[in-house]
């Protein structure tokens, strides 16, 4: 293991987010939140010393193999989710250490599951934090350093591996530094674009610019308690509903149409079977709660809406999905599982993951059928190596397991059955609300600080991926090798 | 594909099914049930002339591939089922076609899941049938068929492959026949055993044998209403425990017991998880149940007992467990996904395929760690072939795709999520009792027509290990190859 590698890392991941902090301390003094821009400071001090100290661990050997690149990126999450939670802490917003972590780190992973029943409260610099938690996690942090890091591109490309969502990672440009310069360049101005059509919509700037940073993470923090739903605007839910769609959608998408191959955009496999599982689930879930609405319109609107900041898994909310039929929910806890597509800042199994499981399948049935015939498995017509198809088998297996042995752990709570179950899906999932008592108008200050640890665990589990934070409890990564 | 080949077997299977339906009709005789002798006679006289005009079509070719082998299998189950549910509807002892095709189906999948509240007013020859398709299907019919029918050994391999639960078939002697006639000899013995248990503690003989055919089976059907709690006897239920846990063990274990090979036993490796699992489970939930029973005694009788009949994927009931902890009712429904041992008559996944499965998380670890390692995966002693990995995926994203599929086509009926959810689980799983309103006192005449369907097609996609089920779905398996 490299240490002094790894500490020069996390040194300018420190520094990173202590810059990234420095936004919410000048809106603290903006506002004049005395309270909170102490708390604030003293992070940011604490960040950038620590951080500027580990950096003179000048490393000579800049080698990074994809293991260290793996625990690289966990440790960071885990650094970087414990300074972000000081604010809350230090200024009194959330109590408990557990809570603020919880908080944390679901804001980072884009969860969006909160503790807090009661959150317009808030003073702005602390739910301007919450919100920017999202937008920093959502494009991961260790991206944005290698946008501005030097570093060899061999070495980026293990740590960028290891943080991007999805099977498989392509560079857009043979760069990698170069590619993550365009990735963050589409993520602010898609955000920025945002912002301006609620804004221009009637909402006031400051709700217009979190909502932004929260749809982009795909994270689903709001700063109003009953979400979205407080606006009653169809004009705001339809913006949201797009945004939510495009952020779940591969960024190499928006690239293509940068260079304007439009053609290698309509013939995506995984935008496809997206657009269909998206248009089916709307579809069946406006029809089974059309009797609930007064319009068809107001019945798509709820539907679509809920389906796509499930499958975005982003979490905003319009509608109280609880007291839909049960048929829409088990649609939307599939959905929940499934998540968005590869390369996009959402969460979940990945539709591209799905897709290579389904051919997975489909190619054991051939093989009972003419076991002598050569089945090769082809996602965007290339062949899909057999490390990818061992490396989704075993993220596949892992999650399950995942999830079934934290429903256990959960449990010990003694909640319903659907809460425990719901809960950890959707934190395994990074999309925020379940079914019961997490249900959309609730909230996990239910659980103990067990539960809460566990389910904080699932929520790192999934935006990395497992196998990141898998390898931080391996022993055998910590000896000599 | 061989059709006469097909025709010719499924001839032996239906004359094979009457010949075993006619002790029902002497009991039915014995008892003076004129309607439900009348009943059997009908169904097994259908069942001699169409089984012996189908065998007429003497195959000269009497080769059979693998597909062909798991299409006969699950055409084999599938007309056992209408037949076998025959004498449920003429003797108009269960209402309606698919209720009679439900319990059947149940029956021979050893599932155990009933449409019946009321159950001790059944005349006997009807609750004997009942008892005795657990008994039929625990072995699976294909082997008795192999054990009496002139086949050679490579053609019988293909229908053993396909009907035998557990991911790696071995052969006890060289000879297939032989081994389905030791097989079937075990299991005799053991039920017999079982009945002398029984019927020596002071159970009636007609209970002792239903009972002892329904353990054999690992079925859970009972002819009482509450099950094995209405004998309030510790006695029966620590008999039945060990009972259940002995067929839900490979059955290769008593043949190596019988041939003095204690050693293989005692490293037999998925025997060693099970009663790991086993011991794990009771204790856990004998020490969240303790405060619920007055003595220590009963909270370990009660959880063994629950945790060997799910486990077991039979489905006795001695205690209502929907009223325990949450904690004990989430290890039961993770205990009904798992199942039992390979080669044993229970369901489920299968423990050595869990072990697989475990092995195949821990090498994308190994491999993550150290990419250049060789990493095989062992299973007692042995190297998994790359056939068998394969093999083991390809089930178990199959099984995750149809436990979630069929999840939302029965949540149509609008019962809760715990309801819906564990209704699939426990059918597929072969097991009998899920929670809420399919839990340990409730039964399964509550979903739809159309629910019933799709939880029955489930029992035969998990008593046959799905493939054999999709076969008969796909199209190409029916063209001309």
């Amino acid at each position: 293991m490299n240490y002094k590698m790894m500490a020069y890392i996390l040194g300018n991941i420190m520094q990173a987010e202590g810059l990234l902090m420095s936004i919410s301390a000048l809106l603290a003094l903006y506002k004049g939140e005395i309270n909170e821009l102490r708390a604030f400071l003293i992070t940011i001090i604490l960040l950038l010393v620590i951080g500027t100290a580990m950096k003179h661990f000048a490393p000579k050997n800049k080698r990074i193999y994809g293991r260290e690149g793996f625990v690289i990126v966990a440790l960071s999450w885990i650094v970087m989710s414990i300074f972000g939670a000081m604010p809350f802490y230090l200024s009194g917003a959330i109590d408990g250490i557990v809570n603020c972590l919880f908080e944390t780190v679901s804001g980072f992973t884009t969860t969006g599951a909160t503790v807090l029943s009661e959150i317009e409260g808030l003073p702005m610099s602390i739910l301007f934090w919450r919100s920017f938690t999202h937008w920093i996690g959502g494009m991961g942090i260790l991206v944005f350093v290698l946008a501005i890091v030097p570093l060899g591109d061999e070495r980026s490309m293990h740590l960028m591996k290891a943080e991007a969502p999805g099977p498989v990672v392509s560079k857009l440009v043979p760069k990698i530094k170069s590619t993550a310069k365009i990735l963050y360049g589409i993520y602010i101005v898609l955000t920025i674009l945002e912002m301006i059509l609620l804004f221009a919509g009637g909402m006031p700037l400051f709700d217009s610019v979190n909502h932004a940073l929260s749809t982009a993470g795909t994270g689903g923090f709001s700063i109003k308690n009953s979400s979205i739903a407080a606006y009653n605007s169809p004009y705001f839910e339809y913006v949201i509903t797009i945004f939510m769609l495009l952020f779940s959608i591969n960024f190499n998408m928006f690239y293509l149409l940068l260079v304007r191959d439009f053609k290698a955009v309509f013939k995506n496999e995984e935008l496809r079977y997206y657009l269909v599982i998206v248009g089916i689930s709307t579809a069946v879930i406006t029809a089974n709660i059309v009797h609930l609405y007064p319009t068809l319109e107001s019945a798509f609107r709820h539907a679509v809406f809920q389906v796509a900041t499930i499958t975005s898994t982003t979490g905003f909310i319009t509608a109280n999905y609880e007291e839909w039929p049960e048929l829409s929910k088990t649609i939307l806890v599939v959905l929940t599982m499934l998540g968005a597509c590869g390369g996009s800042t959402g969460g979940g199994i990945k539709v591209s993951r799905f897709i290579i499981l389904l051919k997975l399948t489909l190619r054991e049935i051939r093989h009972i059928v003419h076991p002598r015939s050569v089945n090769i498995i082809k996602l965007e017509g290339q062949r899909v190596s057999d490390e990818t198809i061992q490396g989704t088998t075993g993220y596949f297996i892992t999650y399950v397991m995942l999830l079934f042995g934290s429903f256990i752990l959960v449990s010990i709570d003694n909640y319903d059955f659907t809460t425990s179950i719901t809960a950890v899906i959707t934190t395994l999932g990074n999309v925020g609300p379940g079914l019961s008592l997490v249900g959309p108008v609730e909230n996990f200050s239910l659980f103990s600080d067990f539960s809460k640890i566990v389910l904080s665990l699932d929520m790192l589990f999934g935006r990395l991926e497992i196998f990141p934070m898998i390898m931080l409890f391996s022993p055998s990564i910590w000896r000599k090798a």
